[in-house]
């Protein structure tokens, strides 16, 4: 069983202890066998049995669990890269997709790229993600928006998933936007999504999750009740986008249908965070996002205090939210929405893993937990989200092998 | 002569355009001999007599001018990690320094360390700057404080600069903050500064600037006048540390004295703003230290609407701006700032030159410059600065060698 030794700081990040609490060790080790994490102490309190075996030395850096994605849209066509401009002169996000830019813009790459190119594109973004330490991607459709092109971004996934090291957990967003053709008979695209797609996807167990984005020019609360209702009869947990843009009952209908966790949530009112509160659904936080559309930070302060969970994400996708660095958004978790290094630790490890029902799995480093970990060119938490380098990850394990 | 081709897009960021065109070229070529640029253009405008050169394929990739960091404070001791959790759970930046955290505690790491350690450290920070793009950097001292110390970072850039491809501008920043052992007795500071550090710096060519923090906890604006007023004699150019955390009147007395650069300005008055645009003094913005500090971003859309050229630098430093990502800097411009994606990239090449004097040699891709220009994975501008990667440079060119 080979060790880890030499470790200037390392987070275990229990699962479900204080968010405040990121089990912090100084001067550590950890010891793994195959798979899996065996020991992970004090160096002084290391057992005899372990100091025989094979030792890496880590040369006084810090060592934190594999971060976990838990809110991406990695399978697009297209870029948006000209739509922030327009932004940045003052056109809202809602401007631009009333004018068939934003969301519909990248269905329209989406449903005329093959599924070759799709993959190759979203395989370049994977290797980002891996050489910043992300283990575990969550990732979803909605780019297809129909039957055909909703099941290849899923393939795409599964294809990913099976050709790299990094886990992909696939969600079904067929819950979007409306798609453009539809426009004028909303129900049908409904009424195809909770009979045709979602029957479909979970009989093949393509995917874990069904999201829907609940939201003015999006889908109305009625119809995402309906859409996930249907996906939870069908065994899928239950994800939503919800008060993103305005405060449109997202997180209370999160909570009525015991959603596994609420997303976006910068115009939550305090009443949605009581409902969120008392259901035990995880807020997911998407700091790029805000940054990006210039919109309010989550108000992750008053969400902690609540008792609520809160998961930071990187909610990568070409529109708003173009980038997967989410060690960045793990600092502007710190700056802008009030959290403390450990809590921003926690929120993209073990609360980002109970976003995905995974949390007795991956998250943390402890014994028993897939040996899934990365190696940061810092000597502590604090400094590595402090000093904001390109990229401070060194080294990445998953399941036990050096990637 | 070799050529490079199959550029996806070049950025030429010609001298004193309108900040807002970045001079851009689709399907562009450049030839260099030596150490500098002969020729740039259109791909099909390329004379005959190049086309038998040597050709290396940049794969439609950017090019831009070699990026420019007009601020850091690379050199100083030690780190303010614990600090950022401190500022995370509500004190002030003032606050913070007035218990004797804050520069004060550079200052005391600074005078601590050997010239060695100080050499090594600020090596590291060089090393990534220059794997982001970067090919000059202006470097001031003032976490010294005193004779000895002061001189001892000078001489730290010194040998960086004789070890490295990439350029180093030192500024001497004795006037950062009164050194702890003078707060009884100000003005035998601000006289040792006058009488013999200035003098001393001047003669021996080891600084081509003097700049001066004016703020409430660091210099008024009459020490500052005299400090600045002698350097300008010992044949110094002038930079101000003005208006960052209030509005101290340091924009106006930059303009007074004909300073080259006023830098921070998060809080300039409407005055001070029409003082910089008369004078022609080059306003540098720092959206690191704003996001950092959570204080207001620079107002830049004004500036430049005033006819300010605003540039766009890091302020590498432990406290308010500890790290050096500029492409980061140049997106937070974008988003926070109101620049356009030309002015952000002006900002940090063209108009970052004319801040250390250097923009008839450097900051430019066109006939005659100095070949130092960086390969960005990024097919234009406006994509480079939306989608931000860990670091999207691909290759980086001093001088016309690769390095």
């Amino acid at each position: 069983m080979p060790v880890l030794r030499n470790i200037s700081q390392l987070a275990t990040c229990p699962v479900q202890t204080p968010q405040d609490d990121a089990g912090l060790i100084s001067n550590a080790a950890l010891v793994w066998a195959g798979e899996s994490i065996q020991w992970v102490g004090p160096y002084q309190d290391m057992p005899d049995q372990y100091h025989s075996e094979k030792v890496i030395d880590c040369e006084q850096k810090l060592v934190i669990p594999g971060l976990v994605d838990c809110h991406t849209h990695l399978c697009f066509g297209g870029w948006r890269g000209d739509e922030f401009e327009l932004r940045l002169q003052g056109a809202s996000y809602q401007e631009i997709a009333a004018a068939g830019g934003g969301i519909a813009s990248t269905v329209a790459a989406t449903r005329g790229a093959s599924l070759g190119e799709l993959q190759r594109k979203a395989q370049h973004a994977l290797d980002g993600m891996l050489s910043l330490g992300v283990t575990t991607v969550e990732c979803k459709s909605g780019y297809g928006l129909d039957e055909a092109n909703e099941l290849k971004q899923l393939e795409v996934y599964r294809r990913l998933d099976e050709a790299n090291a990094i886990d992909l957990v696939p969600t079904l967003l067929g819950a979007h936007i409306i798609p453009p053709e539809h426009k004028a008979n909303r129900d049908r695209y409904v009424e195809m999504l909770c009979e045709v797609l979602i029957p479909q996807v979970a009989r093949h167990k393509l995917v874990r999750f069904c999201d829907a984005f609940v939201e003015e020019g999006a889908f109305t609360v009625a119809e995402a009740r309906k859409i996930l209702s249907t996906a939870k009869d069908h065994g899928l947990g239950i994800k939503i986008h919800a008060d993103q843009l305005s405060d449109g009952g997202g997180a209370a209908l999160a909570a009525e249908l015991g959603a596994i966790s609420a997303e976006h949530l910068e115009y939550i009112s305090d009443a949605g965070i009581e409902a969120l509160a008392i259901a035990g659904t995880v807020a997911v936080s998407l700091p790029l996002a805000s940054l990006f559309l210039g919109e309010p930070f989550l108000r992750a302060r008053k969400l902690l205090d609540s008792g609520v969970a809160v998961a930071v994400a990187s909610d990568f996708n070409p529109g708003s939210a173009p980038s997967y660095h989410l060690p960045l958004a793990m600092t502007l978790a710190c700056l802008k929405q009030g959290m403390s290094p450990q809590e921003s630790l926690n929120a993209a490890t073990t609360v980002a893993a109970r976003a995905i029902s995974a949390h007795e799995r991956i998250g943390s480093l402890m014994p028993g937990y897939q040996a899934d970990l990365a190696i940061i060119d810092s000597p502590t938490l604090n400094h590595w989200l402090y000093h904001f380098q390109a990229n401070g990850c060194k080294a990445v394990m998953k399941r036990g092998e050096w990637v």
